[in-house]
């Protein structure tokens, strides 16, 4: 097998060969046609992840064909096109992760490859008019996408959906599963051309966060958003709490602005708001992501496709700030 | 009638005779046995009230007996025991008050005094086992406890609950539902006093807040509390975050401390939290409420009562730091 593997932080990933791998009891060897990278492949490289272990093969998407079965009772799956769930040990509760929960690519050896070794339960079904490039594209940030909108926010037709940071892999899959709901929707950004781009894709507004009067230019042309999905926080955070509609939530995936540097409580009481984390998804997020998909068709958005043997460009791309959607690895096999 | 009336701001209430009002279309006069305080009738005493109108007789908590009603299809009520319901015009949407949402007793002439006028929908049967003194002090207290610990918390006998700053009327309510919900419970407070009568309430801890290493003592003798209920935000906010059990609930009816200088929003995405705002109730949440009392016997409990006529003692008691639980007024009649 070919693999991708990070062997030194802030150094670019090694491609090696390495003997085919051969599933134990319990396991499926996946052959790969196709990966896609996250957020979380920059941040371990930076070093900025936590438990560490070197050497790796990062990757946390992909879509292939099961070559192999360790467990008889498994055979069924030879031969079958398959996504991977990459969120392994949840746990029992829906609510939230155990202390054994872990994403696949760290320290378990990912996508970044032609073959990957994954537990029988978590692959699934490739969805059968998915090309193996929407497939590798969907798996964590539509996870991580559907439980912050749909499993926690609650979303509904109803709902005014306003979506921070447009681009990025779990918003615009937020966007998608708004669209999908029949929501209205709004999206911020620093780029013109993002919330053009989000605006084809169904947004019906775009502000530029970097322009200090855009929640004015909200209230005047989307109105009070009912749900806010944003993975940014940091000074920004108040501003959404004071837009919020009164009774409405604001989901939080991430903070990559970093801490708000206060909290405006009386509004979040007397405007009865949630403000919610999320963060991945269960197993059941998983599942019913995948149903969502079959039942509404929605499909994730590709921003470009490096084959394997291109993955530093592919993981320069992901460290800058220019890509809209997922950026996907073609595995080659 | 008698009432007390609030002529101008931080000076005592007048004690005042006037005639005994006569009902209009719609609305029924309600001979008062007994009343109850509010931190809100101190605040608006000081000034800190949005939208204060003078002169006005303040009071929110009201139970007595109806002696006249304004339409003829309202007779049936004449001479029944009833609780008032003191949130009024709530509106439609049962996740937040509508803009004309107003609680008695400001701007509407309210319960301290001997009559008060009340449209016919915010009036409902005494629950029969309560003393007047005890359908007094359940209303508004026990209406926003509710709706903090159930509707919006979505308390569960399950549930490990910490209630903080008890001793106030809504905290003390709290602890009532959540002792008829079967949950654990531990209380915080500055005044040693004040947890030991939450532990014959029914706690099984207490820490005072005052001690910096209260969290500790809460991990090590009650463990991570899965549900919390606060009035009082400020600096403390971000302590509660830190030790809420993942997947937990963080539900504040106000923030008497003032707005957390920051938060750990990191920690809230990761661990999965709800940050809940909830205030007063809508009128399924005082018709559930009610209904929860006649199932699970939960009884409001009184700090002290005092006659009409000592209205203003019993408002220096308020102000004050010393009540556990609700002050009553007993008017008389």
């Amino acid at each position: 097998m070919r693999c991708a593997v990070l062997k030194e932080l802030r150094h670019a990933l090694d491609l090696e060969t390495r003997p085919d791998p051969i599933p134990a009891e319990g396991q499926l060897v996946v052959e790969l046609h196709a990966a896609a990278l996250n957020r979380r492949d920059y941040w371990i490289t930076q070093g900025l992840y936590p438990g560490i272990q070197l050497p790796v093969v990062l990757g946390s998407d992909g879509a292939g064909t099961v070559l192999a079965a360790g467990s008889t009772e498994d055979a069924g799956w030879v031969g079958q096109a398959v996504v991977i769930n990459p969120g392994w040990d949840w746990g029992e509760d829906p609510r939230v992760q155990s202390d054994r929960f872990r994403i696949l690519g760290m320290p378990d050896d990912g996508t970044l490859a032609t073959h990957v070794v994954v537990p029988t339960e978590y692959v699934a079904p490739k969805p059968p008019d998915y090309s193996w490039h929407e497939a590798a594209a969907l798996p964590l940030a539509g996870v991580t996408a559907y439980r912050a909108c749909c499993t926690r926010g609650r979303l509904e037709s109803a709902d005014r959906v306003l979506i921070t940071g447009i681009g990025g892999g779990v918003a615009t899959m937020a966007l998608m599963w708004a669209r999908s709901a029949g929501a209205a929707i709004a999206v911020t950004s620093s780029s013109p051309q993002k919330i053009e781009q989000a605006q084809h894709l169904g947004a019906s507004a775009g502000f530029l966060y970097t322009d200090a009067s855009w929640p004015e230019a909200c209230l005047e042309q989307f109105g009070r958003p009912t749900l806010i999905v944003d993975g940014a926080g940091g000074p920004g955070y108040n501003v959404l709490i004071d837009l919020l509609a009164p009774g409405g939530r604001l989901v939080n995936y991430g903070a990559t602005a970093g801490a708000p540097p206060k909290l405006d409580l009386f509004k979040v009481f007397w405007k009865q708001l949630d403000l919610q984390g999320s963060t991945m998804g269960s197993p059941d997020d998983f599942a019913q992501m995948l149903e969502s998909v079959r039942r509404q068709g929605v499909r994730p958005v590709i921003d470009s496709v490096f084959p394997l043997e291109r993955i530093n460009d592919a993981m320069e791309r992901l460290a800058g700030k220019d890509h809209f959607g997922k950026i996907v690895i073609d595995c080659g096999s």
